[in-house]
């Protein structure tokens, strides 16, 4: 637990059972009392057809393609960069042969998006340079070339890129423009006369910057720059630029190394300058915009923030993969540490002749058990998050303007928050398990390492989780997307200040919450009995009077700010922790939602018993978390708040005996988890 | 911020005064306004020679080989790991060359304890390779001969080792036994015909296993082994094992390379085994006892618990350095962050025509400043430690039995403690600034990638956090040493079943606090007024108060465990996590006593100021992380507790325009920053 604060603690002594009463500690960690409880039983295989849900061929078959690619793993430790970068290309291009990374084109190419994110999904199960180099290709590249391209760029070049191919970047990010992609430097200048557009990088700040696939493998780039027409600038647009040809790199291209990194260095991030370089009119991926042959500016969105935001919508799809990426890599470390919990013995505790496996230490099943849980929530929420990008998305060609702005919208906000929450959660699980696996876990046949270094930079690309975040709270602060989505964090300060508070909080989607709110916090919360601790209608209500209240105190002190004739940049930067923790709370109550949806819709079961458990457990040390917060605004009495950490304590003790179930219903292939000595041999004794 | 906890926010509006008022924002972030408070500056060399302390010549010493060798930081990136291993050797040597290292040694060798634990501190601001294997052949292998051997053993090697002339090994842990060193299985048989002892790894989980210097360099090792004469055993004894001779591995060892590990790949990690490896008996390293020719074995020490606890004391300051590497390593994450927030531009906020710089944005304060904050104390608090181990290993000679226990104790526990609050802080404040600085600090020459790889370990060497928490709190509960160091948990928790609860705290040095805890906690915490908030007698009476319930409520707990029958072990299991909470709460007051008492001790003046501000945003943000515990156990209201969180927020504000001083003062030397992008151009734009 690598932070300052001492865990939470329950204050009254468990209900320890005397050594003659019924109850009793068998062997195999299995309690059974006579209280009425029956401890359940998981099938992992029953369990991981669930978790697989619609798509377990298109998994199973990435389970297959990775379990035959294992060497890669080993190839990774030792290696040089220049060879590894070339064997996860070839990885990647064997792995395209197979079907795998062409499902999210259209159905001439094999296309299904749903199955493309469970595939990229599965894919996090092993060497994540692969997972970021087919994201990157097929994802970022393709995906642009579908979504902001029309016909004459798709057959041009997708057959090609989805085959492999072809190798193409997403030259979006620059140097001195991460996350505001309004801001970028990169001019495309029409040339009328040559009917050419010039794409020129005007300074070091403007140099594209961390550009996977660039430095090594990349033909085409998708290079996003403000197009400027007969003197007139539009905002940014994307063009189809080549780079390299034969490996070469093209005159009045210049492209750098970005150099080793953390992880992921099989992948080729490079940095790349424009001088000049000329491309034909047709290079403009045209779906949103057109530039005529005289040189005229058309698009079907008149307002150009809102076609700036349109294009950027074609990004939900990686924040989805990559939220999804992390969750799943959160799996292979929970699984490891898991059994290694179950085998190793430290210290003797209960016998003076043996000594004691760490998951019956209360201490370590506080530590994994609690992520276990939260990973399967996570994996719910994702599960919807995928399914209505499927929805949003498999229209009947690629997006247009005009579908239905509000669904996409949601998906956005909610691609956002889950994005953001599912990467936190995979560099919080992997610190976790490898501190529970000692010493061991430092070494790198035992996996820890690669996650940890591959894993770490999922928090900032794909967007800055902090500023996913903020993105998810504008969009609760308003419904209206017009007046909204061009507006910067000063934009947002000053709109919000010209409407009443009322006026706000009536808009936002959660409003209608608050009387469900009231309805279903059984009696308030005076009484210290723990009945209603497992009612989810409890936690649920907990949740989203939460969030109602974080919005609303967001909305209030905006104005109140705003009102007092205050700077409104320095109101905002005042305010941002609540904007920020507004949408975190948001995004909580969804993932709660998600689970408590899918274990409700279970018939009844071994299964579904056990995924109660784990659905209490996350909510319950979800709700703990931030049980100061509900304490400070009289939604939490103080013995309540010590009834749910006790509550927490049982239920570990509860879902212990299931804990290896649980994590090989993951489906992680055992190729996958190398760590020989960590899971199999007879260690004897204490770490 | 890689948690679920949804951040503790201010309920009110916090003033924001319009800006017609004097107060105001001026463009170098300084604030100023009228009530009275005036904004400190700092000097930041002035602070540096206080944050050095008295050993400021050796820390500089160190920074000037830092800085010559600073080459390495680039060698780590870019050579083979046999060649980096090779690389870190030599520098190892030039550095000892220098003195640096052998300060830790009697005089005759240039000793000085205190000199050696700052040398050793700030050589963490570098490579970590270069730090681990300093330790692993100085303190560990050097420190055992020198204080488990006497004169025959110093003579014969200490002037060698410290030269780096003869590299060695401390083999202790082996594969099945980390933390618990008593269950060793490598047994060394005493033969008394030819006066040897005969080294044997019975089984592969006695193995020696990640040894530093093993895999490559060592000549001799220092071996931990059950000692076994006539037939008898008598615990765990070290012994000088030659283990190789120019390059080769002598016959009867064996040794096996870790191979690669998550960073450190400078150190060469072995496995050992020993088959029948014959030494002469005065390989027994003999200051706590002796083999006669004949075979008789002779102690000053009886009991053979307490013998065994008396050898393992010497590794106290292999815990006290890596604590104070720990803390030094976040000073170098903190000075590169810190220095980028000041220099990147993300979005418009204040004003449309100029992005924002990161620290003036809330959410960025309350993610830094609190850690340069904490940064702070640990330093402080390190510095007490290094003190206490100074005076007790500075006495006459070696440490003897009989020297005073009670020191001993108290300082063992202290170094336990703050080398988990340490390292742990390493590995959050890490974290936390390289996702304050973006995709860039993800690339190597940011030097994050190799802080947080390298410091990864450090909550597991030397004694996991979780193991060493627990001895804190085995010496919170009784004072009782020779009772009590012989027993595992389940005699921890069968001794303090056998005394009424009411001795087991009086007995707890920590009760002596409660009556001062009633005096100083001012008025209760009826009141909602927050001037108390920044009286240093209050916050510390609000830790003392915790750590006193805490160690109160699992002495109470395990009693009622025990008294109702049910199994130790089980009680221990569940009490483990508060058993951890109390270790944690009492080391915190630690922290946080070293912190007022080195501020309220300097003679008034900006430095003070400062550091008064420094140690209320400490001070807050830990009971601001706790504030759901201090609300459970009513001492904290729920309007207090936010105005805690108010009160933060304003110390971040006033912390800010210092910012940059206070982590200049860490006097990390430039070349050891790199990151020439993140610190050295002008970056124009956002992240």
């Amino acid at each position: 637990m690598a932070t300052d604060q001492v865990p939470p603690i329950a204050d009254e002594l468990p209900t320890v059972e005397p050594e003659t009463a019924p109850a009793r500690v068998e062997d195999d960690g299995v309690h059974a009392d006579d209280s009425g409880y029956r401890q359940p039983e998981v099938d992992a295989d029953a369990m991981r057809t669930l978790l697989d849900g619609r798509y377990g061929e298109v998994r199973d078959l990435v389970r297959a393609n990775l379990a035959e690619h294992a060497q890669i793993l080993l190839d990774q430790e030792q290696m040089t960069t220049a060879d590894f970068r070339e064997r996860v290309r070839d990885v990647v291009v064997m792995m395209a042969g197979t079907g795998q990374t062409g499902m999210g084109f259209p159905e001439e190419y094999g296309g299904d998006i749903g199955a493309s994110i469970a595939a990229f999904e599965t894919l996090a199960l092993g060497d994540l340079s692969v997972l970021v180099k087919v994201g990157v290709q097929f994802g970022l590249f393709g995906g642009a070339i579908l979504q902001l391209g029309t016909k004459r760029h798709h057959d041009a070049h997708l057959a090609d890129l989805v085959s492999g191919r072809t190798m193409g970047c997403f030259a979006m990010t620059e140097s001195g423009h991460g996350s505001n992609v309004q801001a970028l430097g990169t001019v495309a200048t029409y040339d009328a006369e040559a009917q050419e557009f010039v794409i020129t990088t005007p300074d070091d700040a403007s140099r594209k910057d961390y550009i996977g696939n660039a430095a090594a493998h990349a033909e085409l780039a998708v290079v996003f720059a403000q197009l400027e027409v007969g003197g007139e600038r539009h905002g940014v647009h994307a063009f189809v630029v080549p780079v390299r040809e034969d490996g070469r790199v093209l005159d009045g291209v210049r492209i750098e190394d970005c150099g080793p990194k953390m992880g992921l260095n099989g992948v080729d991030n490079g940095r790349i300058w424009f001088e000049g370089v000329r491309v034909p009119r047709t290079a403009l991926l045209n779906q949103f915009a057109e530039v005529t042959p005289e040189g005229r500016y058309l698009s079907p969105i008149d307002n150009p923030n809102k076609r700036f935001f349109t294009m950027l919508g074609t990004l939900v799809q990686g924040r989805v993969c990559v939220g999804g990426a992390g969750i799943n890599a959160a799996k292979v470390a929970l699984t490891i540490a898991t059994r290694y919990a179950v085998r190793r013995r430290q210290f003797e505790a209960t016998s003076p002749d043996e000594e004691q496996v760490l998951l019956d230490y209360g201490m370590h099943q506080r530590r994994l058990l609690p992520l276990i849980a939260r990973t399967y929530a996570l994996h719910f929420a994702q599960e919807v998050v995928a399914g209505h990008l499927h929805e949003v998305f498999s229209g009947p060609g690629p997006i247009e303007e005009g579908s239905d702005e509000h669904a996409r919208r949601m998906l956005e906000s909610r691609a956002a928050g889950t994005k953001a929450l599912g990467t936190w959660h995979a560099t919080r699980t992997i610190q976790e398990c490898r501190e529970a696996c000692g010493g061991a876990g430092y070494l790198s046949e035992n996996r820890f390492a690669a996650l940890k270094a591959d894993t770490d930079v999922f928090t900032t690309f794909e967007g800055d989780n902090h500023v996913l975040l903020q993105l998810v709270a504008k969009g609760l602060l308003t419904d209206y997307a017009g007046e909204f989505e061009d507006m910067d964090q000063l934009g947002m300060a000053r709109f919000v200040a010209g409407l009443a508070v009322e006026t706000v909080v009536e808009r936002t989607a959660v409003h209608k919450l608050v009387q469900s709110v009231r309805d279903l916090l059984p009696g308030g919360d005076t009484g210290d009995q723990e009945a209603g601790l497992l009612d989810p209608n409890y936690k649920l209500a907990m949740l989203r009077f939460r969030e109602e209240h974080m919005i609303g105190g967001v909305a209030r002190r905006l104005k109140r700010g705003i009102d007092q004739g205050a700077n409104p940049g320095a109101v905002f930067s005042r305010v941002q922790d609540h904007v920020i923790a507004a949408a975190r709370a948001h995004t909580e109550r969804l993932v709660l939602e998600a689970f408590v949806a899918k274990t409700a819709a279970l018939p009844d079961g071994e299964l579904k018993v056990a995924l109660n458990l784990l659905c209490d457990l996350h909510a319950l040390t979800t709700i703990e978390a931030d049980r100061a917060w509900f304490m400070e605004h009289g939604r939490l009495s103080s013995a309540r708040s010590k009834a749910i950490s006790r509550e927490i304590n049982a239920l570990c003790r509860k879902v212990r005996p299931l804990a290896v179930d649980l994590v090989d219903a993951f489906g992680v292939p055992e190729e996958m988890l190398r760590s020989p000595e960590l899971l199999g041999w007879p260690i004897g004794s204490d770490d």
